[in-house]
């Protein structure tokens, strides 16, 4: 019998997921933003048999004049480009339901499958952040409970409008002058609580069926989503026993949408310092913990647990920070995540606790050998924790590399992950099924 | 002196633009929707050293059993993929401002510029098609003023989006720590009749400074919009006089705006199927007309004059079609256009009309040898009624290969069109000034 193997996915944050790898001496920004350098990074991803690229999205953050936060590129447009260049590797980009229409997000994830070859995936988020409201005139934000009946309406249209021309009904039959066979589509009708949308996606059903469902929420409502529509789940745990908790949860929503358990994927993130030496691992984190100012780490700190500290002592004691509303029902959200991130290791300054978040952000932290963390991943991956992770490099193009030279190795030795991708499409490499576009039925 | 040169767009539109070129025998449509077969039509068009490819978009045109019309890639998401595997060419894609946000099109195309190193165009339209509405939620279409009220102040946030952090602003001090100069970022605080946008673009101004601003409309709302924003015009006319009429009248109309005549570059649309002889010419023509069917031709037809003649026999004469009443003030419309190619062309069947239709779809149709074709292009452009043309190969790849392998010789051969690229932008290219951000206003 062959041996279960590990998901993974190399998560694209840049120039780096710690806060200050702006500044490390081998960062360069500008490149960032260029196809040269993009490419370089997604074929080393590729080279490591990563199963996806995933970027996430996020825009109103202002400008900060210390810090690079919220300058980047639209991750859909790069993984676009990015499909004219990989082969094999799936690609990934988050858009939020909360400020688009199902149409575009379907269109452009539907061309971005036929260009890849069936290497989409759509990461399925609202927006959470205040600001982002601003930039499309709305005057106040989504309500977290309307949000979510939203995104699952929006999934719910995208989905149809992805099956409307099922790739079977293009006949083509150049003698004959016919190209469409009609009884193989099947008009959107849809109307309902947010949506009303009459007509065809202009684009065939993809080489996938239709693009891998991604998602990130964890909350009761996000749980509930991902139950029904995801097919890749993307969380944050600090420890074994949590990280078991929410997969068997997660995994016991599927049977009542007529789903199993292999039809979603959870993969928790893992930031992941490695060397060849302990001693040198710890070295790194320490560098790139250097980088970040008083100012900087403070700010960031505030922005996540949504209190000011920012006029605080950085080695005072962290101050107790309140839970709105929200979070009281939502056990993985951002204060909750950073609450027991506190507790498990233990930090007592806001400076501990700042540069832990400054590169993990709440998710489980790595440091050390090939082997340490080799360890620390087939634990949780044999134990019922993960069927996978999403790795979180704390610079580019360096950390991905130090991954894909050391870590992979590691993995591919123990026969956890795969040495060759097994098929052509994401789907195939994450062991999906080919969906059934059980909203098509095919009438006339 | 040098010669003033022409410039020349490729229309890509697959597999072809006559409405019959998926049964030409050489047409693969699966093809299409392949990012090696897209690689290489944008490397062929490289090749032959046009500026730009141009990508049209509509949607909601329903599902034809006998034609492929409405079946597409997104755009966008094409010229994202072909920005990663071309040099030198620029990337024009058709983004409707009727249903869609200023925030979501200015970060995309930002994108896209950053990663072709300054080759991305916006070609802004409006929405005409009914029943683009419905895939939205939207009961009732925009009228035309309206729509061209709200496609004006929509580039109008797009540009001040596009400003909101200057390159310059991008210090990125690693032993300081400062990433920005704050006081070179403008925060965009637009409050107007259609949108109200308050905050950042998270992408720095583009290689270009920003794209290049291309438009479409004709009317008299579209020249006025043109002549305040466009860079480019892409347009259609059948005869010498009124191309002529045309690039006075939008000339004219730029001084206003404090633009000089160069500022804009008029690109009138020409259909052109070429051969070495002129007999080849005409047998290549006549073969595609010939997989026309009544039924589609006629339909196509319907479509394009607004009046139903699907019933009618191909042979009888063009009925009288009336002119609604939009096009009663605008002079370029489409029913306009045909009624003006029925005149000059001397049409007198349903057929000939719509074998017309079919390729050129109201734009000026050239049939005949590399100089011939140069003679009237040659004409045009020597005459104040074209900077430059949108050339449309009857079918890909191979009409685009006859127009690279016999049409470009000839225009290089008379010193009409470029030998080598003369920059790296497209703005370089088609000789357009760099943009002055006249909403940004560096105070602090």
């Amino acid at each position: 019998m062959v041996k279960k193997q590990m998901k993974l996915g190399a998560f694209f944050f840049l120039p780096g997921h710690h806060v200050a790898s702006w500044r490390h001496p081998q960062a360069e920004v500008h490149d960032t933003w260029t196809i040269s350098y993009l490419t370089q990074l997604a074929q080393t991803a590729e080279r490591g048999k990563f199963d996806n690229i995933f970027f996430a999205d996020v825009f109103g953050q202002g400008v900060h004049e210390s810090s690079l936060s919220g300058i980047k590129l639209d991750p859909l447009v790069i993984i676009s480009a990015l499909a004219a260049v990989t082969k094999n590797i799936g690609l990934t980009a988050t858009l939020t339901t909360t400020y688009n229409e199902p149409f575009h997000v379907a269109r452009k994830f539907a061309a971005i499958d036929h260009l890849s070859g069936g290497r989409a995936a759509w990461n399925v988020v609202t927006s959470q952040n205040e600001n982002e409201a601003q930039l499309f005139g709305k005057e106040q934000h989504l309500q977290h409970a309307n949000r979510y009946a939203r995104a699952e309406e929006f999934v719910d249209v995208v989905k149809k409008l992805w099956h409307s021309i099922e790739a079977e009904a293009l006949v083509i039959d150049k003698e004959k002058g016919q190209f469409l066979d009609i009884t193989k589509t099947k008009k959107v009708e849809h109307e309902g609580k947010h949506f009303n949308v009459t007509g065809y996606l202009d684009t065939p059903s993809t080489p996938q069926g239709h693009p891998v469902i991604v998602q990130a929420g964890s909350s009761e409502a996000g749980k509930e989503l991902a139950a029904k529509t995801a097919e890749v789940i993307f969380t944050a745990w600090q420890t074994l026993e949590d990280a078991q908790a929410f997969y068997q949860d997660v995994k016991s929503r599927l049977a009542k949408y007529g789903r199993s358990e292999e039809d979603l994927k959870v993969m928790p993130g893992v930031f992941i310092t490695v060397a060849k030496t302990e001693e040198e691992a710890r070295r790194k984190q320490k560098e790139l913990n250097s980088y970040i100012s008083p100012e900087v780490g403070l700010g960031y700190l505030s922005y996540f647990i949504g209190k000011d500290v920012t006029q605080l002592d950085p080695d005072s004691s962290i101050p107790d920070f309140g839970v709105n509303e929200e979070d009281v029902t939502n056990p993985n959200t951002r204060a909750n995540i950073i609450k027991n991130t506190i507790i498990q290791n233990g930090f007592t300054t806001l400076r501990e606790l700042y540069e832990h978040i400054a590169g993990a952000r709440g998710h489980r932290e790595i440091v050390g050998t090939p082997e340490q963390i080799a360890d620390q991943l087939q634990e949780w991956f044999e134990n019922g924790a993960a069927d996978g992770f999403n790795i979180m490099p704390p610079t580019f193009p360096q950390g991905l590399n130090d991954i894909v030279d050391l870590v992979i190795p590691e993995l591919q030795r123990r026969g956890l992950f795969r040495t060759e991708y097994e098929g052509t499409t994401l789907r195939e490499n994450l062991g999906l099924k080919h969906p059934i576009a059980q909203q098509v039925v095919h009438t006339n």
